[in-house]
């Protein structure tokens, strides 16, 4: 990958210009030599730490972090038979070590439930361990048959954070689902990503789940892809795990579980909604680089401005910004594009006239440019940081209000689709209906309930039978 | 696991005591069914964390984190051939996916050269793209057939920092290893944990290297930890994945290379050094909790003395103490125990009298109990916390001078060792002397060129053939 080697493709030519803005700006090398694994450049792995650090900063006020292993013996993995049929097909087994066979076959973890269960039978005695609320970041494994692609479908899924909690009633269990749609809902808001929440149809809930609550983005190309997934696990598990406590009568009951995940898939959407024709364009919240500096020496007052910069930065980063000075010896146009590439929200370009004036010029990367007060700098920053993540986030609501249309005939929903966006139609929530939805147009029933400023709460006839429906979100999912 | 279920063993039943504390202080959970594979809790969780932030601190100067992928194909693994005599035959083997095998078996790294090099291989080009430095924190694995221990020997190694630099020249990769040395010297300090360099002898070297310079520690019961390694690779690496620069002059040169590693280890040694009969001892730069404040409510003033609790608590969280305060409904007795037990280095006791009289009373984990004014109680709480670190840092010393000992004939080293302690031979650095110190003593040759301030840097006859020979280090280790 030579890194001179032309422009990036337009983002209306949304698949070209992901896989290319990946190497670009070196978010992801996808040219290790195994099908579906990537390498996280130090770049991507900045943008990746930071988001997952305001994951766990908000997962942290009520969830504990911990850790459990990545093997998962046979007999334990084989002993939920729904769970089973979800992850059996796609499960990589370890059977050797060195050369000689494992006496156990261990599983690579699709995701924990079948690790940490056995452990939580042993943790729950009474109901004064309740809850229990724990999440771990981990690397999760699939045996994709499906194209593979960074973030979006791999087989090690690198950054996998899953909560799983335990709770002594249905009812605790189901405020717990709430809790956590809550916490998505602000993580996703300080990504400046739209959501849209919705109860996915009972075939396509999690396999071992009463019910699961997924929630969803618009990508450029109007295909919808599941960011986040919230379970109420009921009591399934627990009986199969023998999770039991004892209630305040000296009762044996079994415990009620939920459990919750988010992926990179996060950070997929991340650079796919918010990405340009010139490059990444980061959200303030999560950018490694908040704020870059480019002095403008031209002439002789080098040193002069030189100075001035360091101690511009001095004062950012004093006050909590994260800032680079790039001081190196490149045209500030040169620059400019580099860091616009990489998605750097606010440049700030310092040149003679603008210490004299007691100046700094602000060029967005949403667009635009502002001179700020040299004195008050700290204040000025903060502001044009919060009108980029407002601006970030007023396009982004455009794009997927642009892309939902509600439909009530099966030819327009045809139409509505093949035009790349997201329909709401109305459906009486019986299989054969949705089956027959899915049919015809080739797209995935999402979800019912849907919890959405953008989509209508709205009841009507069934766009299959005519009996009475309710708004549900139907599009063509990653 | 009962927790009322009797007291901690001893610390001089070091054996027992380490599998008992390591469930009690909640740091590791044993009970997973496989072997050699253990569960984080969330306090052994946080213990992790803030050790880790100080390494990342530290590493984050001048190496930039990445991520590579955990599955390496055979014929990558394979390509060195020193490397797979080293490891291959403890290497996990992933043969299928789902019920299908695969075409190309995968290794669980067991560390990370066969997976990066070919990555590296093409990022460098030119000289211009040296150096780099680059880490990651990963789980690895190695299919143990030894004793299995937590933190010591693991199947997986959740928790390994692994660097991987590539220089021009073999000198600036010498002064790469000089400079990992240094860092790993730092973050044992603020661990308080002395440490002991040594250059290991050839035949324990890294497969692959020029040479190892390796980082022990000595435990409780005379035993050696290796707790961290650094490795000059030479060109060996760069020969075999073709990672080649184009140097100043336009030839095509073999680049430089070291890696470096320091593992969960780090963590055993922690508990292991300062821990006591009463439970763990943690230096405040790492401990999850660094101040306990337990309200002393008798009598009627006890809104008084939350009230005034809770106002201690939010000035030292403001000043950026770690700090809890405990209002459970307990004994002060037992909360003083639990959090004796947890290691929490400070704990400041509160009372009516106490605020009556302007004070708060200190109490050290490590020992003695002094009366701090409230009103400069920040100043007062990090004096308190740096002499519980110097404390600790004493302690550690005196412990690791009190174990180490110079002798000059195979008899008194049997002794010695048998004693529980480790020696000071001199060696020829023969190979033939070598192993016959090895088997008369059932001990392992650590190293030369040793690094210590205990240990004299003296010259002396070999203590089997009696040629001129170098201080080294002989010992029994993990």
């Amino acid at each position: 990958m030579d890194k001179d080697a032309g422009a990036l493709p337009p983002k209306h030519q949304f698949s070209e210009w992901y896989n290319d803005i990946l190497w670009r700006a070196e978010i992801m090398d996808v040219r290790y030599p195994v099908k579906g694994l990537y390498v996280w450049y130090p770049y991507g792995f900045a943008v990746r730490k930071h988001v997952y650090q305001r994951l766990r900063d908000l997962l942290d006020r009520d969830h504990e972090e911990a850790l459990f292993p990545l093997l998962i013996p046979e007999q334990e993995f084989m002993k939920e038979a729904e769970h089973i049929k979800g992850f059996g097909g796609e499960v990589y087994w370890v059977t050797h070590g060195g050369t000689a066979p494992l006496d156990v076959k261990l599983a690579l973890r699709p995701t924990s439930e079948t690790a940490i269960y056995p452990i939580y039978a042993l943790w729950v005695r009474s109901h004064a361990d309740l809850p229990i609320r724990i999440y771990q970041i981990v690397n999760t494994f699939r045996h994709e048959t499906k194209q593979t692609r960074p973030m979006i479908r791999a087989r090690e899924i690198t950054s996998f954070m899953e909560s799983h909690t335990v709770h002594e009633t249905w009812k605790d269990a189901e405020s717990q689902v709430e809790s956590e749609i809550a916490l998505t809902r602000e993580f996703y808001e300080s990504l400046c990503i739209p959501i849209i929440i919705s109860k996915r149809p009972d075939w396509d809930k999690f396999p071992g789940a009463d019910y699961t609550i997924a929630v969803d983005a618009i990508m450029p190309n109007g295909k919808t892809l599941q960011i986040g997934t919230v379970h109420h696990l009921g009591n399934h598990f627990s009986k199969t795990f023998e999770i039991r406590y004892e209630d305040i009568n000296g009762e044996q009951q079994y415990a009620q579980q939920t459990c919750y995940g988010i992926s990179e898939r996060s950070i997929a959407a991340l650079i796919s909604l918010h990405g340009d024709d010139t490059g990444l364009v980061l959200p303030p919240a999560v950018a490694p680089v908040q704020v870059v500096i480019v002095p403008i020496t031209i002439g002789k007052r080098h040193e002069d401005v030189i100075a001035s910069a360091q101690s511009l930065e001095q004062e950012l980063r004093n006050a909590g910004f994260r800032v680079r000075l790039d001081t190196r010896e490149m045209r500030p146009g040169a620059k400019y594009y580099w860091w616009e590439l990489r998605g750097v929200p606010l440049r700030l370009e310092l040149g003679p006239r603008d210490i004299d004036g007691g100046t700094v010029m602000a060029v967005r990367r949403t667009g635009g440019k502002v001179a700020l007060g040299r004195v008050d700098i700290k204040a000025g920053v903060s502001r044009v940081l919060a009108e980029i993540a407002d601006a970030m986030r007023v396009k982004a609501e455009e794009h997927t209000k642009g892309r939902l249309c509600i439909v009530d005939t099966i030819g327009a929903l045809t139409s509505a689709l093949n035009e790349g966006n997201v329909a709401v139609v109305h459906w009486c929530n019986e299989r054969a209906c949705g089956d027959a939805i899915e049919d015809k147009t080739n797209a995935s029933v999402l979800g019912t309930d849907v919890r959405s400023v953008y989509v209508p709460a709205t009841e009507g006839a069934c766009i299959i039978c005519g009996k009475p429906g309710k708004a549900t979100l139907v599009g063509r999912a990653y």
